[in-house]
């Protein structure tokens, strides 16, 4: 049934894990992303753009690939408007230290991730005048309150589109629509949403989509990519040869080339792609609904246990899958430590690299456990997450 | 023999090209690179350094074997002064901006890439003052012609340890002691010759290199890396999560954190590490003398063809796999289009990323034609090329 196989009940011996942390990185991929990065390796392996030769050519039809079936899933109508990056992050410091000048006014929210908040506080020290809007303590926030932080010399706003911490969910098209109505350009970073939530740039007034390819999207690490706006113009954060314009001694204006200097992943691109493919074919709206019955079924488990606090958003509210928590009585560093070596569960503590939305949550001191499901976990390994925390609970 | 299997005379039919392109990426990979990259998706691919389970420190070893690995080539100490990047050109991208101030003078040779030449020409938009150090037609140059060029502002001395385009070797030991002297920094392009020519990084005085992974050193697209020396400390240029220090605003001082933010590309790295293994394995020696055996091979056979110039030092002087040539009847372009129709054979024109050192070899107005060689090549196929060059310039 389904096109991902899960690993069901039965945990084989070389995967002996469950695995809870697709928030950072999803696992297992699909079977098509392991064959798609390794024909990539074999067949298409020659550097696309730096010859003319068939298997140089094959490459950069893997890229082209790989850039439409992205297209189509993100509502972009020039599939050249997407540039390949190392990771979410690099993505994301292209938009940021690309797009603000000395003198902007620019606005996050208070649950960025520090792929966000770090570029920030860089471009702070350079004349960029940075603000963050507070969400409430679940992670959410009204479009309001976005516009209300808006000023003259207002450039950009930033939004995550799905707190990686407490999995509350932004109105990225509602903020879209504040943006567009005050002539400022909206960066979205759909770090945990893209794949899982719809997205469509046009429809949601997204200027600017930073994305990673390792995760809800089911490519391999090693890839991600930033859409652009065709009206916007950065100053790119590479520098280098592109196989294009050999002779000019600036960066070229055509694009990808712009925004991608040096030869690219090919092999990941392959793999994103084959992700990507797996993911229209299946539905964001299906994945959607498995993680969302996932999800409720975990926080149903977890909120039946003493001394356990659930964050983010009541059961009810939108989010993704993402379950974090702190216990009253116990570490989140030695529970997670628990469920790895007595369960062989897989999950994240600590601070999720966003000390932000620790703050909007009130666990800045502690820091929490994030349990996260992805379209390959299963309702099994749900209620052997959840049998083991029962388990555990009960020595505390 | 090889730990390589060449293809031999015999071309399978699915592989059904002469690969003389190893100068842009090396092709095909040693299985045990394919091996490792599958390997590392299927076990290890959980986010290294963004948890404690198991798999995540799986994929952390992962990371520290592959620079281990690379030290271990290079002759560097302590391997968490290796960065990993996407590429060369983010490699060399992250030393130039991040080392350079404005007021500075930096040198760089005039068979610079393109990922030399681009960031440069940005950077003195930014008031870095830039010179280019004449080679001579071969593009081989001495150190004192280097050293004649430093000014009392000199921060930086860049030079490509072999040109791209020419093949030419450069003293970059004798540069190194001349940078020493002059307490002015070094850093070098390895591009073309990490994995074929000795380099130690104590030894030459070098303080910066920058590496590609997918080339010479037989991994996988999507990798590359910067040396450090530990003494240096530069602004990064990408900012964000590193699963290290969540709390601090800015970038952690921590290597390799502090230049590695957002997820690596962890099963390319596994590839990489196998690459370099293999390598560690065969000696460079013994991959230097293969590739130039088959290189005075190619010459010899070009130079008897009528109306046409190798580029690059004459045969008998040290040079790396790379044999470029023009015609003064065809067109490059024409040339490598025939090669790859008539006999599938996979060679580069144009101009290569790099026009200056165009500029010194004369071929500005035309480019040229670049067959590259490495391990994996083999004489029948350097025969087969010289047998279809033959073919083709009887006709001109």
């Amino acid at each position: 049934m389904r096109a991902v196989k899960g690993r069901g009940g039965k945990v084989q011996k070389e995967n002996e894990v469950l695995y809870f942390d697709h928030a950072a990185t999803s696992w297992p991929k699909p079977q098509a992303v392991l064959d798609a990065v390794m024909s990539a390796m074999q067949h298409e392996s020659a550097n696309p753009g730096r010859g003319s030769h068939r298997m140089a050519v094959k490459a950069s039809r893997v890229l082209f690939g790989g850039r439409r079936s992205l297209a189509k899933l993100f509502g972009i109508r020039n599939p050249n408007d997407i540039a390949f990056t190392l990771n979410t992050t690099a993505a994301l410091n292209v938009a940021i230290k690309g797009f603000l000048k000395p003198g902007d006014h620019v606005i996050a929210t208070a649950v960025e991730h520090n792929s966000v908040r770090r570029p920030l506080t860089y471009i702070r020290e350079h004349g960029v005048e940075v603000s963050y809007v507070d969400t409430d303590e679940h992670g959410e926030l009204d479009a309001a309150m976005v516009e209300s932080a808006i000023r003259p010399h207002t450039a950009l706003i930033i939004v995550n589109h799905s707190s990686n911490l407490l999995g509350s969910i932004l109105p990225v098209a509602d903020i879209g629509e504040v943006a567009r109505r005050h002539g400022v350009r909206l960066l979205v970073d759909a770090a945990q949403s893209a794949g899982v939530l719809d997205i469509d740039v046009e429809a949601m007034g997204i200027d600017m989509l930073a994305f990673p390819g390792h995760k809800a999207l089911l490519g391999p690490q090693g890839t991600g990519g930033l859409y652009l706006h065709p009206e916007l113009d950065l100053e790119p954060l590479l520098h280098g040869g592109t196989g294009s314009q050999s002779e000019a001694e600036g960066q070229p204006d055509i694009r990808p080339d712009r925004y991608e200097a040096g030869t690219p992943n090919t092999p990941g691109i392959a793999g994103l792609r084959a992700g990507v493919e797996t993911i229209l074919d299946v539905g964001t709206a299906r994945i959607r609904a498995h993680e969302r019955e996932l999800t409720l079924r975990l926080m149903d488990g977890l909120q039946a246990l003493k001394g356990l606090r659930i964050l983010g958003p009541p059961a009810g509210r939108p989010r993704t899958g993402i379950v974090s928590f702190v216990a009253s009585e116990v570490d989140p560093s030695e529970l997670a430590f628990i469920l790895d070596q007595h369960y062989g569960i897989a999950v994240r503590a600590g601070y999720h690299c966003t000390p932000l939305a620790h703050g909007q949550a009130g666990t800045s001191s502690t820091g929490a456990v994030r349990a996260s499901v992805g379209w390959t976990s299963t309702t099994d390994e749900v209620d052997a997450f959840i049998a083991a925390m029962k388990e555990i609970m009960k020595h505390y």
